[in-house]
């Protein structure tokens, strides 16, 4: 790269072990809840970080900040960001990683005295755990418009909190319209969450899109019955059924290329060990980096429950719990973030994102990627959640080569 | 049967109905847990219709109610009995059934003026349901000597309230030894609380044992991890291999003659639609009429466990919760329950019994039968558990036959 740029990676490493004290855990993670006293700390610190990079800060209605670094020209800005929310039971990097690497790179362009053709911008966007309001990737949801501000404010957390009073409460209900500043390009550096990259030999990642969703909720209604006193070919058990159902869809992931599917609840009432259960609740959480794969998976499933309920006489009832279609990300920015690796000699390779980030719903308003960073281990949503720094360090600088690229474009 | 003798079929549905009315729930069903002011009330009810009958009442220390009629000879008494406590969402049938006959059968006698041979005795055990304190059929094992009454004593409800207090609490921590009265035989009327009978067109069961159980707790620990970032080869899934153990345990009944097979219980953790699980905790209610088979299929599934940990590397660990064996009753009492079916033209069908009864402790003191009716829907533990008046007079009539054929051998 001409200008030499380069991330102070010393300096990431730090303000992100300053940024982790707040909310920070005995067992050495974060809990920093959306719109908690603890995001509030949190959001004050990285205003104030941002202030003094002498960025332009503003916040929206929905509360998200965004620091403004003016261009040279006026007109759409490159823009980057995550999120500095984070689980109950969260960990030092997951979103808080993306923020801070994009004050960075705004903070290397002031070292080196650039001023980019473009506007450049850092987004930290509310609630996109989802671990106190729904839906998660709430702030770049009402960003890119999927969500009325009105239909956010108006969402409870489990104890009743209404978000938009807890927003004000805290002091980020922001006075600009959520999406004020159109986008150019954003770009998220975020870490992978899972353990692709470890378990395969290191590097980054380009991350390709976001792939679809398809949550179900199965509740399959049987006839309660003594375990002891009901022969065999009287029963009928949901909770057989359920086991069918997970076994069905767990080899669907061996037949259509891609698939991944999970049972992460299954519920049985009444719950006795004499008595064959009743009703069952269970979730699948069907996902495919291509929407007509993801389709035939959720076919096949529902083919297979008709059968079941039909020769078994178990009634089986579907609920959408969420649906989302795969997030393709934009080729020239991925190919971008691939030659930015290539300058600083960093091994990179192309993956699918398992999980939803807030590129998912800027990449509605704008060519959209991501650089994904490896998680030991594969844990997130963890306090043993962990990234080194050197990965930071790479990933930061591949962020900065990119976004500098899009911004003098 | 030379002696003509007959139950008193209304009194016998009168009377049932009567004790009926004592916690009788809005639903139509009973609720009259063990040792509550309930189960007080039936039992003075009871106490107060074998002292009108001219029966010689005791109680015993765990509050047995023992209802004796003097025979002509000295010597160990013919027993019937059930239980009057109820569950929670009990019936009107299950128990007092056989507690009730038990009291019409000497009734009838007194109405015919008649004196038997030997002692004849009506017991109401107390706690069979095992709804309030553990174990289930307390009364009678603690009566059989398989408990002590000092540790019967210190059982505590969920509450804490602790049984013994309870007992003298309701008056009826009694002053004699249980099993005080020797017996010479043990005969016990009891609805089937399965679909059997009913659906086979009827007819009563003499009932000739009662199956063994093997109880097991499986604890299944595999690796939590997030369903849209972890490939599929790199989950540890115990909700998978507890499917495939519930389908296993399910496909051993079709190859282990008399084998029933039971998940009533999976619990899942964390419990997230996009968490691949950490544990389940799940169990298994293993019975058979025969306890070489039972062994077997429980071998059967440790050997599955074993292998699918290796191969999955799922931990799995078992806890025994309950392990009775078979309780083979005796041929010649079996025998005589047929016979006297026969002598009133009443069909009847030898069965085994998928429940445990009080019946189950006293084989071990004495030759042991049961009869049963039919459940209509095999329903029990149900406020609709039903069965008609026709067949609890046969029942009943059974009852009085083959117990004066005892008392008189």
């Amino acid at each position: 790269m001409s200008t030499n740029l380069r991330i102070n990676g010393k300096r990431l490493v730090s303000r992100l072990a300053e940024l982790s004290r707040i909310g920070a855990t005995p067992e050495g993670g974060c809990r920093r809840l959306a719109l908690s006293d603890e995001d509030k700390q949190g959001r004050d610190w990285l205003v104030g970080q941002m202030q003094a990079l002498g960025l332009t800060v503003k916040i929206d209605a929905i509360g998200n900040i965004v620091g403004i670094l003016k261009g040279q020209e006026d007109g759409p800005a490159v823009v980057m960001g995550s999120h500095i929310d984070t689980v109950g039971t969260g960990g030092r990097f997951d979103g808080a990683l993306g923020v801070i690497a994009g004050v960075e790179v705004l903070a290397a362009l002031r070292d080196a005295g650039l001023q980019p053709k473009r506007d450049m911008a850092v987004i930290a966007f509310t609630n996109e755990e989802g671990a106190r309001f729904h839906p998660d990737m709430l702030g770049s949801y009402v960003w890119a418009g999927g969500m009325s501000v009105a239909a956010a404010h108006a969402e409870k957390d489990a104890d009743g909190a209404v978000l938009g009073t807890e927003l004000a409460r805290i002091g980020y209900h922001g006075p600009e319209q959520p999406g004020f500043l159109p986008a150019y390009a954003y770009l998220e550096l975020h870490i992978e969450q899972g353990p692709i990259l470890e378990s395969e030999g290191g590097g980054l990642g380009a991350v390709t899109g976001i792939q679809g969703i398809c949550w179900l909720e199965l509740t399959l209604k049987g006839r309660p019955s003594h375990a002891g006193t009901t022969p065999m070919r009287y029963r009928k058990d949901p909770g057989l059924a359920a086991a069918r159902i997970n076994i069905f869809a767990n080899e669907l992931t061996r037949t259509i290329p891609g698939q991944l599917a999970n049972s992460g609840v299954i519920r049985v009432q009444p719950g006795n060990v004499n008595v064959v259960p009743e009703t069952v609740v269970m979730t699948l959480d069907l996902r495919n980096p291509l929407d007509a794969p993801l389709a035939e998976a959720e076919a096949a499933v529902r083919k297979f429950c008709a059968e079941l309920s039909a020769r078994d006489d178990i009634a089986i009832s579907f609920r959408d719990l969420a649906r989302f279609p795969a997030t393709p990300f934009a080729e020239e920015l991925i190919a971008s973030v691939e030659a930015s690796a290539a300058e600083f000699g960093l091994p990179i390779r192309r993956m699918i994102s398992g999980a939803g980030h807030d590129a998912q719903m800027m990449s509605r308003l704008c060519p959209t990627a991501m650089v994904f960073i490896p998680s030991i281990g594969g844990l997130s949503h963890n306090p043993a959640e962990l990234s080194t720094d050197e990965d930071m360090v790479a990933g930061a600088n591949v962020l900065l080569s990119a976004a500098w690229r899009a911004a003098n474009a």
